[in-house]
């Protein structure tokens, strides 16, 4: 299969998924050596569930079904350009390739808050339409520290 | 209870999680007038799942419990200041307000990525570490136009 035959997955997975009333017009596919290992359409509204994007969706089987926790060996297919949570997912799962097809401005157009999304993540929190507060950072440290001394830790 | 008691009981779950060999040093709880409705930690490493952040959790729970896809009357209470992935989550969950205790900053002194994960968002998909590449966009654009053109779309 080539490049474009698994791109071609992921817009039946996008098409299939809002048809089936599942969620919006997003599809993925993770592929490993040249097979899909997992599918993924957004299911936000069905399963409710905001985090259910097609591409976290994927990314979620692919690691169930290979039981890991890294995907570095993997290529992602996603009918649009990942909004910021599904591209730091990504990032996470240490996928080191990704091929999209509409753009965030394509999801922009039709109602998506992609676009505005990433223009929030750069700005300093206390800018962004979110209120966001410190609180009780030296408390919070105590788990860091512990973290930075634990001998049997998993890193990821 | 206080906007402190909050921080504590996220504080709490960064800890406990930590301590069970659950994923990182990262708790989460969500509050709903004056209660805590959800709690989450970092599950990363002990779930086969690179999504499984303390907030990311924490809203999925919410979101079952509550029976909806949107937390736009609840808080979000994080033991350190949400990675770009969960501050996404956030936002699509259309939570109002966020109360944080480490930094990014401090995330990165124990081996985290997300400071990195912060610089690389904004970047143009062509200059970030991760390989991206458009494809087939004109073929991706038929299930946006049959969205726009939808009668019965739930809306998130």
């Amino acid at each position: 299969m080539t490049n474009e035959d698994f791109m071609r997955a992921a817009i039946m997975e996008a098409e299939a998924g809002m048809r089936a009333g599942r969620g919006g017009p997003f599809g993925c596919v993770v592929v490993r050596r040249g097979e899909i290992v997992a599918r993924g359409s957004n299911r936000v509204t069905s399963t409710n569930d905001p985090t259910a994007h097609a591409e976290v969706t994927a990314i979620r089987e692919a690691c169930a079904k290979l039981k890991t926790f890294q995907l570095d060996d993997c290529e992602l297919y996603t009918s649009c350009e990942p909004c910021p949570m599904c591209l730091a997912a990504i990032y996470w799962a240490r996928i080191p390739r990704v091929f999209y097809g509409n753009t965030r401005s394509d999801a922009a157009a039709i109602g998506f808050d992609d676009d505005f999304i990433y223009q929030q993540i750069p700005l300093p929190p206390e800018q962004r339409a979110i209120a966001m507060r410190p609180l009780l950072r030296d408390e919070a440290q105590g788990a860091f520290r512990e973290w930075a001394d634990k001998n049997d830790k998993v890193r990821y």
